[in-house]
């Protein structure tokens, strides 16, 4: 059997995970919290996994109920037209699927897929799956910001779709109203296409807030918007996300998500359905993660890593030249099995697996573990 | 936007249960029952729900526990060596997940796939996503038993996988282990593969049992064998499937799965993994669907749809010859409509919509609920 995807190998995500694990580390590496959804959710899920009737499939597309209040959430957070329920709101098994079914949707042999780099590591195998051809634009530590320039340069009449993440992972760097603007205005006579990753969109520190591709109207037509469950409610286990999109989008999404997993959980849906009216589960996290965020870099503080600017997501990049000259791979194993902190090297979210010196931490940790990862790393 | 499966339109099976919503009609379309799992399955949900801990990321291949339990029952049932859980054994989001991960795993363009037909919806679809060439091979009603020369005929050295589904749907037909043995011999020197869609396993009747490609080592070397639990556990809302195949096999479906879906839904998994040890749940199926099948032909032997019989799934093909002569795709909306019977019609599982003049009852119903149907069906 000769591979499809013969330089692929396991995520480093799960990588990372596992040798933590082996090793009884603290596990910073793999972006999860360790602590639990809110209690009415937990509690609305236990009841619907013992309701009568609500074990079967739900419809393709997603619970109805959801949709409506998913539609409601978009339009009250972003002040943008309440997207239609039936024809532009698709709930999948996480943003992964949502990802993975955009690209099998609209990918075809030989197209290009602009990818701002570092960019999350299924990006790249999943484009060329679908025998499309990644093309990489490179975001500049520290700042992590997309030069325009360096994207216009690169867009070709092949371009298919370009793919944004903002707030970005790894870096937390998040996109303004205007880069918004200068990428619609870029793509305003093409027939590209826009998939934006807005996994972390309740994640964005110190007053700013995130823009969605949604809210630029030459974009919004254009794209297809991700969201995540998992990150919003501490529950990355449950796999639901969604792909907003305008209808003829939608309808493509449909087609292959029918095929790649048919539905989501029916349970899970229906209680992400009774908490998603409460607002306050989602207003509360920037103020929540940025504590932690500032709480990981007082510790660090006198450590001899240097953090870079964090402004959302709930990750931590930090250049550890002060303390290893060893490549990054080598000094996150390393951190992991003597220092007993998992990290991820940041190599991994280059195709090339090009190291700059830096690894990852997640801080979406109780206080307690990021202070004992702390107590950990300070003496290095 | 031009699509990539521009001739794929919404599922018949959503079609069928949304157009049986609509007339309020009584929906035999799409395979689910309307009853509940046990009850101890969804009280483990309940718990594992609000069980700190158990709601982030599952490890990307399966929760270890879930994989062990899955390799003890394998063994058992069907006399094999347990399938290694580290290397053999992939949870996924439903058997869905699992059919289409295999096909992105090992597909490509040009390969040819052969598919026995009638088939599920989703293998043409997905095949051609993969730029693969499904080959279809027919089986014939009544009995829809493979013709094993016609499969022959059928093999070229660019088929790269046969899919086989037994118990099928929508007939019922059960492989036997002479088929198996039959097609390993035909693929004894060759590098084609086997997709063996088993997920009706556990519903076979009149005291023949199912045989599994992992029970003919000529098979089983090459075989990707799935299951779901959505089907064993009168859950198919809960989404969760999984797949065996030899290490070389599960290695490549694991580097798609873990983008297409990454994990499934942990606490899920807790509660499958607490309930797979108690054997009765599934040993009790066969009798519990075989009264399901007497009892609604016994309720329509007096009508004038002609059964065919029907020795596995949970599905019942009828002739409608002597009430219509309609094509199976009019007849069926008719029925929803105007008689209040959700039905599939079984060209929907022809790549050409052949139409053989019959539709597709599920009878994983209530004992009410076929009563009810059938005092509608009984006088046309
Ligand atoms: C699906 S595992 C990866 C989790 C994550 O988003 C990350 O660590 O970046
Ligand atoms: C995924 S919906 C289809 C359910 C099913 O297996 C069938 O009705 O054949």
């Amino acid at each position: 059997l000769v591979s499809k995807l013969p330089d692929v190998g396991t995520s480093i995500f799960s990588v990372m995970s596992q040798l933590a694990a082996e090793y009884g580390a603290i596990n910073l590496a793999q972006g999860f919290p360790d602590y639990d959804p809110p209690q009415v959710l937990s509690g609305a899920l236990a009841r619907h996994a013992t309701t009568p009737g609500h074990q079967q499939y739900a419809p393709m597309p997603g619970l109805p109920r959801l949709r409506e209040q998913i539609s409601r959430k978009t339009a009250l957070l972003y002040g943008v037209p309440a997207p239609d329920p039936d024809t532009e709101i698709t709930v999948t098994s996480g943003a992964t699927e949502a990802l993975y079914a955009v690209l099998a949707a609209v990918v075809r042999p030989g197209d290009e897929v602009l990818v701002l780099e570092p960019a999350y590591d299924l990006y790249g195998p999943a484009i060329r799956l679908q025998g499309g051809v990644p093309v990489y634009v490179p975001l500049c530590p520290p700042g992590f910001r997309p030069d325009w320039d360096l994207v216009a340069a690169a867009l070709t009449p092949r371009t298919r779709l370009v793919l944004l993440n903002s707030p970005h992972n790894p870096s937390g760097a998040v996109l303004t109203a205007a880069d918004l603007r200068t990428l619609g205005q870029l793509l305003e006579h093409s027939a590209t296409l826009v998939l934006s990753d807005e996994v972390y969109e309740h994640m964005v520190f110190d007053g700013q807030s995130h823009r969605s591709a949604l809210q630029e109207p030459l974009l919004a037509e254009r794209s297809f918007v991700l969201s995540s469950f998992g990150k919003t409610y501490h529950a990355t286990g449950w796999k639901v996300g969604y792909c907003l999109a305008p209808p003829l989008l939608t309808a493509e999404v449909r087609r292959v998500h029918q095929f790649v997993t048919f539905a989501v959980s029916t349970p899970t849906q229906h209680a992400l359905a009774d908490v998603l009216p409460d607002a306050e589960l989602y207003t509360s996290l920037p103020g929540f993660y940025q504590r932690k965020r500032d709480l990981f870099a007082d510790l660090l503080r006198d450590s001899r890593f240097e953090l870079l600017p964090a402004q959302g997501a709930y990750f931590q990049l930090a250049r550890y030249a002060q303390i290893s000259r060893q490549d990054d791979v080598t000094f996150a194993q390393w951190l992991t099995r003597e220092v007993g902190v998992a990290v991820v090297p940041v190599s991994a979210f280059y195709h090339d697996r090009q190291d700059h010196g830096l690894v990852r931490f997640c801080f979406a940790k109780r206080d307690e573990t990021l202070r004992a990862a702390a107590a950990r790393l300070r003496n290095l």
